[in-house]
């Protein structure tokens, strides 16, 4: 188990990350943390690893690209001085290319994508303990989709960079691919994004597995 | 044009049909008609043909399937009394197969489809001036999509249906494609079913070139 | 069809125009468009021409009048930089004069709205491509109507400026008229002037009309 | 001053008359006698003769033709056993032929109008003290307007059946035409049926004024 | 009739005044004169002499005392230019000493309310075409009343500075004794203070007295 | 103190006794007594006597008269087998004569109020182990008040009542009368009716010191 | 893993168990689960074991002791005819003992709770492939706790009851002492009984280990 | 009786001060003092010493530790200048220690209580007549609960405090401790922390106890 005592763990990233978090601060009492996959991931800590006191934090915001993430990297996660960092970013810099593709200024391109998520984990890496790099994931099995590749493009970026930094690289696209082999994607997506509850289990476990979490502990 | 003066065209189907018409009247003043395909229809009507003064009535019910059809059919159309009856029905007796796919009472296979379907029209058939049978539709590009092929079969019912009983046939599938080759179809429906009003519009045209409606006329 | 592969179509006006669109901007998804002329007129140009890309803006705004639209010209239209744009505004100019006669500062007589709009047209006319001038109306069929006849006046106005400009103009209580032959006018608007759907889609088609859309295109 | 000490005043019509009244009971504290005409003839004879202890009884309906008042005119009329009887009804037979033409079932023609109000006045008119009728109305000061016409007609019908009953009658047409000469019409309705608390006031005064109401009385 | 062509007469005061007006206008269509008597004076104004086009503007705000009213005379009053100023303060300032006896900063004694009131009347004197006085009341039968005895004073104060000022004065209280003598106050004022639709047309009446309004015109 | 182990005790009365109470069990967690003087006699039993384990019921019914109590006694109180039962009731009955003075059959004159007091009573009597009779009351220091003195005689009533039946008699007013020589009565009551909560504790006291309840007790 | 192809799991009992799931039909899309640990085993057997269409239902119902589902046995259990039933009951049985002492009827106490439990069981056994019976707990862990100790004494029964059905005994109590071991038990629930996400997921994992759930599982 | 004639008597405070008090000011009319033991105080001084006109303020704010009543001392204690000043807090500086163990920021330890407290009533001490200090309590009886204990220990700092300031001392938790003899602390309040009526009851008679007040006084 990679996370120790007392540490603080901090996501950041779109409305996956958001559902319905409170805000500004997500963290606290009465659902604080929201309704997906950071709140499973501090359910599990909590249940299984009681002792440790990990510090679950979601500064997630629905919509947000990683132009909105550079916006508020300062306040939103160079100041929490969070010891762990999991970012997943590039789903809506990518959708809006294929639901509004008239209005360009809304899309965020390859190259921004790729420099701006460089620049933001280049900055924050001396600053914390461990970054978690997770890829966007589109839920749509046919390989063939145009915005099936295109969100497999932006996953390989993340690839990229969490190697140049030494992150741990989360695979959430391949995490999903398994159960779409056996669920057609509406059984866990109305939209092919937002999941259902057992999206979010998917998503939870692939970071719980990256950390070391030992489900079988009692 | 075929539609004459004074007629009375009833719509029935599922939420496509349905988008939020009053209830239990879907007609009369105060978006009575809800806001999709058979609003548009009837805008089209009264600004282009005022003096047919065209009565037009919606029954749709959102999730119904055929079998729901089945329930109230004798309410909703047989007792309204219509000159014309458009029946747009399958889109939920696919999609529960794919979006609830535990939940086997809630599927309307392929069998109980045809053979409702065809009890239903065959019923009406002798009480109206004219049948107009709407495949489904799913908006989906990819062909080798499991559910686009699964709707496409039941559109395939539609038709042979339609062929059965002399009546008139909207192929709304083909009509969405022509779209779908120009736009990815996440501009269009945000779960491949629920269509933005360009897709009603797609649909109000497929319907009204069906029955001779004369764009131009001035 | 004289509009373009990707050119920026925005519409300005009063609550006929704004019908609900999501504010501050008029553009997007989920009904942005609002539920008026705006979003039909976008609803044909992406199911007819769905490979031009045309992009729609809504910046109309309820209750405006042509003081108004001077007041946000800047950051409404200037700064939006669009190719098209389309002006339908004075029927609160008018209105006011005769729901509210006694409060004067709220009416914007003839000669205010005639230097404001030639100001405003002459001041963004270099800046796009096409310049669309449409004529506020009234929904009453009898001519010697007062406020009908001021309406009309108005109307006489933007037919001059439009000349002056070269711009495109759209005669509005012409195609109105042409249905108030066969309906009484509480059948196309409750007031008078917020038209039904069927309302809106004669103003759609006078537009679409305008610009050489081609409704037969298959 | 023609009502007399402690008699009972019931008021039954459509929306003009209902304007929000308490629903059962239209009569008691916290404005169950509603908004309309009927508040302000009470609130004038509690201000003026409040030794006549008038208990004033409002039973309008939104919404209401003649054929609804025969359906509860033994519970909302009879069984109220009021002493002075006041009917204004009409405006809804009339408008919906002309709102939604195409409905014809929601229309009320002339023929059944007069007889349905006769047979209903003829039931009453040994029950009570006094009748009252007062005409429907339209708030269109163009004479040649098809609507007002129409509602003329059925005024007339009221006027014929008042001399027939030797019942009061008040032409609120006529009480309305001589603002209408001064105030456009959208000044005193927004829809040319519902008036403000003016258009209201014009109503009241009219029916003091015909039961002999001595404003300067102090 | 003292009221002529075309004036602005504007009334402020406190919740009797505002009646749920329109904030921050107090004037215009759909109820902005709120629910009192303000909209009763009005809408006698408009039934009675439409071709007046007399301007009503309601400033009246809730809870407010003569120490409020200073706060915002020069910005509700003497800004808005209006040739009438009607008004009617004070019920606030003695309330308050009987409801919250132990607030005491809550509470305008004598002194301040008389200077104040000959203030702020001083002052708009010379810039209206005629001022309106109008006491603040109680609804009590009872004369020994503590509360009744002190709303006396505070109304001699007004009747004082009404004579000083050559303001037209209203004696509100005794106007409503007159109604008092017959009914209970509990009939016109659930709390002995905000009167039910009745006795807002006391006051209207009391206003419309005063002004020469000839109700029998015909 | 009277009250013994393990008692349900019983209020029956009007707002006064509702006070929002949870329906239709008047009893439980979260509030379900209400917010009056119920709520205060039971929060004190449960402070100062916590072993007893009193259980309190509340049944009152806003707007209640004593006629409404006779239609529910068998269910509200009967079959609910209080140990002591209060019954509060009469404030309605005497109110209805005065606020709404013309609609004769919502007043309960005093010839009712006494023989349906007296059935009611006599009736439950044999039934409980102790009867506890509350007179109404009316929250006006002047003695010459009309409502005041009707009120009066109706407490006169409940007293002679209490004394044939052998019940414990509670005289509200007179409790009240005390206080009122202090402050006046718009500090106790909005409406001279329902109390702030330094009334109902009047109330409260009243009724705690007629059961014996030693307020000092460690 | 004891869960096989294609078989229907219903879980039964309280708040707990309910946790805002849809009703009447607590399984399908949008949540219909709720928010508690059914949804989370829903979410863990998806993800984990997509292929087996496990299809889970809720019927828990807020407030219920096993009184309540004696009442509902038939309806929502056996006419549901599950393949795995899951039981939990008992929190409210005790609760109502402590939280409401004095409504004697309210409480559940231990002979008919055993009674009743062992009734419901034997009822259902013979018709269902395997039956789970969890404790009832509450999150106190001073074992002298008298609510505690009474809690415990609850969770024997269902132990007997369990082992003479040859249920699937599960001991919620002891899975979550072991985080109270860590955690104090605000943290938890803020009232010792309706747990946070973190509680809920003891309880998913205590179920999902008692079926041979495989954590590891690729 | 300590308290004399027209003083005013300030509380602050936390949620259990608060309880829904107006904002910002916690005085004066409508439930203005919130539900809590403050308004208990009020009614019980106004209802027993209704001659000395006791001003009670109310400054409760939800959530606050002793960290929030530095920050708003001057505002809300210094400007108020009340003659008697009573202060209960530290249940949240105690409760976050436990209920988010995590967020180490906003637990108050000791140290900082207990200079704060010092602090804020050294300063306070020369401008009022009369300090209250009422420790923080918890609603458990279990003595060897750990946040029990720790409550202890805040309320021995507030007990050495208020000996050193010369203030008036109240042991909440002394007077809660009879209570939670006879009754299971789920009685008194859901979440061992906000108190039913009856445990505001508790710290009413608590307070009122300690300043001499007279519960037999006729």
């Amino acid at each position: 188990m990679k996370l120790e005592q007392g540490q603080k763990l901090l996501f950041i990233g779109d409305s996956i990350t958001d559902c319905e978090r409170a805000k500004p601060e997500g963290e606290g009492l009465f659902g604080a943390l929201g309704k997906g996959y950071v709140s499973l991931v501090d359910a599990m800590l909590q249940a299984v690893y009681p002792e440790l006191g990990i510090r679950v934090v979601n500064k997630g915001i629905g919509g947000n690209t990683v132009r909105d993430l550079k916006a508020r990297w300062q306040e939103d996660v160079i100041n929490q001085e969070p010891d762990w960092l999991a970012v997943m970013i590039g789903i809506n810099d990518v959708w809006r290319q294929f639901d509004v593709p008239n209005i360009k200024e809304w899309h965020v391109y390859m190259d921004e994508y790729e420099h701006t998520l460089r620049e933001l984990t280049s900055a924050v890496k001396p600053r914390v303990k461990q970054l978690v790099l997770m890829t966007p994931f589109y839920l749509e099995s046919n390989e063939q989709d145009k915005m099936r590749q295109k969100m497999n493009e932006y996953g390989l970026v993340v690839k990229r960079i969490a190697e140049e930094q030494g992150a741990l690289f989360i695979d959430t696209q391949a995490a999903f691919n398994k159960v779409l082999k056996e669920l057609y994607s509406a059984t866990l997506a109305w939209d092919r994004v937002h999941p259902t509850q057992a999206g979010h289990m998917v998503l939870a476990r692939a970071f719980l597995n990256a950390v070391g979490f030992d489900w079988q502990r009692s």
